[in-house]
């Protein structure tokens, strides 16, 4: 294209518009394993430290973009899909992206490292009972009563990662020590 | 939250972190109007200028993001709303999200316009018969030959923007000016 007769972006706003490398941190687990009590420390100390964050939650992203969606295998994965695209669009522009969603299958989470170029597998692990005596939100209850069909580790799958990035065990680990693990991971990783 | 211990952060990737104010440039318009042509050249330049910019065509979203969804109003409003969320996170992020989308219902822009901070309309308008002529696509055929349903234009309305923030007329003025202008509007809209 020729001159388009403009001149109007002024160079500070250009400065800092350079791109810093942005990643996908995408933290998988069972409902109240500590998904995203993990994950909103994590943005809480990253914002600190200047870095853009975001955090998605697919709880609260099944509000908006993902409303239309069940529980099924196929409405899972696409539940999965379109938060790992949105993810995938932000860390191209530098952003730090923090993914909490149980993300129950093992294809799906293999099919977002194959598209992500800097995904980090977190898996936020307690075992089945310990997040059923949590059950922060009641869903154990009900899906235990039949209220709730499909869900995870119920009657539904959860096929643990074989080889995550970082392993944090909230059953045996404070909060804080899974914060700072996964805060130690993040920089090393941003480091390379 | 106390020290987790970590030191990590390294101040030049923080440096490049601030933000920028983003922006969302949504172009509206029939089918051949020229809304790609524009935006596609728009990105490019702005890219040029070093600007983190990002182009959703709404064709291309709709193998991805909303490859689920038809052409019924309410889909329509649905696909037009997935795409608002992804432009309005983006934008929050510093990113000049440059949207073509036909967006055929005010109804639905006004939505967008009350939900996205920084939301630029720019109506790139040609007559429907111009449009048809062109048809770069051949989609105009199909829907006058009863093959495709519910197209804009044709069987479908298209609500023209009362007021748009930039009103470029492709039938009368080159790309390079309809591109020209858009840019000055948009550098404008970035120093207020």
């Amino acid at each position: 294209m020729g001159d388009t007769g403009t001149e109007p972006l002024t160079p500070p706003a250009v400065e800092h518009a350079k791109l810093v490398s942005g990643a996908v941190v995408w933290f998988t687990g069972l409902s109240g394993a500590g998904k995203s009590t993990v994950a909103k420390i994590v943005y809480q100390e990253l914002k600190k430290h200047g870095y853009r964050t975001e955090l998605l939650d697919a709880d609260a992203v099944r509000k908006s973009l993902t409303r239309d969606l069940g529980f099924s295998r196929s409405e899972r994965e696409e539940n999965i899909r379109r938060i790992g695209f949105v993810a995938e669009l932000l860390s191209r522009h530098g952003v730090i992206v923090l993914v909490a969603a149980i993300t129950p299958y093992r294809s799906m989470r293999e099919e977002l490292r194959s598209q992500i170029p800097r995904f980090i597998e977190i898996f936020i692990d307690a075992p089945l009972e310990v997040c059923e005596r949590r059950d922060p939100k009641g869903l154990y209850r009900k899906a235990r009563a039949g209220q709730l069909a499909q869900f995870t580790g119920i009657d539904d799958p959860y096929e643990s990662p074989l080889r995550p990035d970082l392993h944090c065990f909230t059953d045996k680990e404070t909060v804080d020590e899974s914060v700072a693990k996964t805060m130690t991971h993040i920089a090393e990783a941003l480091l390379t």
